[in-house]
């Protein structure tokens, strides 16, 4: 009884923002400004140059898509909620609605495509920051079992702070290696998505999750 | 018990994104950029002549909506979850969000007329991805009952499996079309919005669907 | 129990939909495009020009916000759903959706100033669809408490039904007033705003919903 | 059970234009315009002298985020609604919507340095109308506990109608502040974010909150 769900608002309002970023990211890909009379291949052609920016959305897209499920995993966990918690989350909230920026910047650059380090550094900055964030949540939540449910199973717990202990220190040497050779740091964070989005060990049950509200 | 609704933050963030994709296509209706003066009737014109922008508003937000709807239709059998489904969902989700795209395209070409193949083309790729990734959905949860509730209408079940198989296969058909005629094609992709706006099959009860949340 | 809530997602949806129009509606107050030196005169006489924008946000604000107030006070009572309720909700939804042009045209007409009837007759014509699929939505559910709960408050019902009626009838003597004198159409759109904002009478208990979830 | 929650929809909608209003001020950090070819410096000094945009996109952020958190928490004591307090509400979600504008003048005129004394007035002058309507919203529901939980704390109740009587009169100090000096009423601004972000007064329970929801 005492560990009713506390924190449904806190998940809706995360939902609402992390839903309306993924959604502006189409905003990226333009309409061609002209039309394409009777050439078709010039028509086909405009569109496949603008796969940079099918990329630029398909990875923005990925990456706060998995967020949201490393959000939605940490909040199966969390029933109880403070000032604090909400502040941090506001400030993991912060840097999802960034990361479109640094990604179309990213894209922009690939298109006239010889600096690609400046782009690639504030990218895997913005991650640094992600993850220090969602470590800071996480650890903040399920210090002592501060915020979490008293049922919550220990094993899973220390899973996931074990997952994403790594985190921070990965993208940093993602951002020391975007000073040497940019692909290599790309290929990285692309990685460490994939990494974080699945539960760092498999409970026992046949389902990933406890049973969500 | 053990039946507990488990998918409430995956809805919850679907109908995010459903509702803002589908708003944001109001931002692809332009005011005018000068001023009418005297001239009404050079003012009705200029707001008659926008009719594809109108037709591509309209015809999105049909679209997406009866996505939302289907997309309804299959969280009030799916009630549990694992990291697959919510990568399936996003899978979807990354869809529907680019709807708007494929369907400005083919307004803004249609004003300047000549070529409509490619945009038709393109919007009917769209459809046949969406179809592709509703089925992966369904498949994934439906198989053996993986992720239904576990009192769910066979029947219904079924229903559902048989009318989304045709989904993809139609809009292969249609994708040929394209390459011939672009009018027959739109009207088969019309035909088919309204095909999975109501349930394959009536079920017995007065009511479409089983008792939701 | 057969009449537990089940439109929980599609009030979610509309919520949603509702939250991202009437938000969107701020994009249409720009900024300045040059930045204002040391004639802090000039800079406020800017700001106090840009008054349309205003009162083009806050009239759609209000307006948005109203049918939010209206969507939310029906589905009090509606608590079954089927596939014609969704679809008429969408409907709904559309001009939602659409408001913001209409309202737009309006401000940005007024700025350069002698043509307000054309925007005036768009404005109203909006409002004539949204009353209409208001009912619509409205009668459907409520026609032999079809989808109503089934405790519904027989009084509270009829006399949204009767309230509703009016809404067409006065938007179309709008309409028409427009066509005349712009200045009274406008007032009596006003006037509707505020009549559509309150219940159509004051239920006995002391609160004017019915507890609502 | 006469006091079951009956806001959750005003909750769901008023979380929905949070979440919105919040992410559409990524929009106002614009990408550049041209490439930059082998110059990383001259890269690196123009993402540099973006700053007041990012500034103004953190402060945007974490004033809206610190009114959600005041929102959720006048929430978590009331649990009845009427059509006042809708309006209310919509009231002070109109001026939620409106923050971004003013901060994003702010920003924008810093830039071009000359003239902040305007943009911070109009910025203070939204902060007075927002703890206005914060204030009429909550003395509306807590005064006779007309709207409250019947178990609210009293305390708690209390704390929030004192500390909230102070908002309108340090606005209005700040914004006297800036007609003298504008630093020293931003600084009074911040301050007053803090002070909000936190409850009035720790209640005795080790949590802030009682149990929402």
């Amino acid at each position: 009884m005492d560990d009713a769900k506390e924190t449904g608002r806190i998940e809706a309002f995360s939902d609402g923002v992390f839903a309306v970023a993924i959604t502006l990211l189409i905003l990226n890909i333009q309409l061609p400004t002209k039309s394409f009379t009777k050439d078709e291949d010039l028509f086909f052609k405009y569109l496949l140059d603008l796969w940079p920016a099918y990329l630029a959305f398909v990875t923005s897209f990925a990456t706060i898509g998995i967020m949201w499920i490393n959000h939605h995993r940490l909040f199966t966990y969390i029933k109880r909620m403070d000032t604090i918690l909400m502040l941090l989350n506001l400030l993991l909230l912060l840097m999802i609605v960034f990361v479109p920026f640094p990604t179309a910047l990213l894209a922009q650059q690939y298109i006239s495509h010889p600096n690609l380090r400046v782009p690639a550094l504030v990218w895997n900055g913005t991650f640094i920051l992600l993850a220090v964030f969602f470590n800071l949540l996480w650890r903040y939540a399920a210090h002592e079992n501060r915020l979490l449910d008293k049922k919550a199973d220990q094993q899973a717990v220390e899973s996931i702070t074990r997952q994403y202990r790594f985190g921070p220190l990965f993208y940093i040497v993602s951002f020391g290696l975007a000073w040497i050779y940019v692909p290599a740091s790309i290929a990285l964070n692309l990685f460490m998505a994939v990494y974080f989005a699945f539960p760092g060990r498999k409970p026992r049950s046949p389902r990933d999750f406890p049973p969500a509200l």
